[in-house]
């Protein structure tokens, strides 16, 4: 895989966040998906058709909601990201890795984990 | 960052995992850690020390915890790992992604995401 790949692949996750979760356009992201979409996120339905329901579901329960992709990498056909993600403006923080399997540049497979940050820590560094 | 070292980083953090999650060493995980270790998961206090709690409770709350690193990837000085982690034998699992930051071939930094894998999904293909 070059290296030129890697980061095309990454600008492409990249401009899915903005599309998806940003402006919530599902148009725009379903573009960048391949012939198929494999969710491993419990709460979203597989494919692009899954992917609408959920572009749907923030836009109407949290249309102010905003992803931060605070560090990419990639290697061989996937790209993972950190991602700092809030809801509500001024409202708690969710802690969030994607990792996203790309064929011929487009996303067809996504796993994702995501946790509350809590109010207090054991250390002084934050969760990103 | 050569393909060798990439894969020398991956390896090393697959021993982290197994001294301090599987075998729940200490001594063997500390032996992996550079001159510092940058704790970002906000139950964990900075350092080794920190480590060292945390292995003792593991060890104390969870003997038979383990962790199985579903997939792991590498760029320039990170690896991050996808990982099924199990409590207790038979029971709920947990899904993780781990961030760790290295130098020099040691690891000096932390960060994770975890969540419960739910017992319902909308799609039909697990969460790893």
């Amino acid at each position: 895989m070059s290296d030129a790949r890697l980061e095309e692949n990454k600008r492409t996750v990249l401009a899915f966040y903005r599309a998806a979760i940003d402006d919530k356009d599902h148009a725009a992201a379903a573009a960048l998906l391949g012939d198929r979409y494999v969710q491993h996120n419990p709460r979203i339905a597989d494919g692009a058709e899954g992917l609408r329901e959920f572009v749907d579901t923030l836009r109407a329960d949290f249309p102010h909601l905003r992803a931060e992709v605070k560090r990419i990498f990639a290697e061989g056909d996937h790209v993972v990201a950190h991602v700092r993600g809030v809801r509500v403006p001024g409202g708690p923080a969710t802690a969030i890795v994607d990792v996203f399997r790309l064929e011929d540049g487009r996303i067809v497979e996504h796993w994702d984990v995501m946790q509350q940050v809590p109010e207090e820590s054991r250390n002084p560094n934050g969760m990103f």
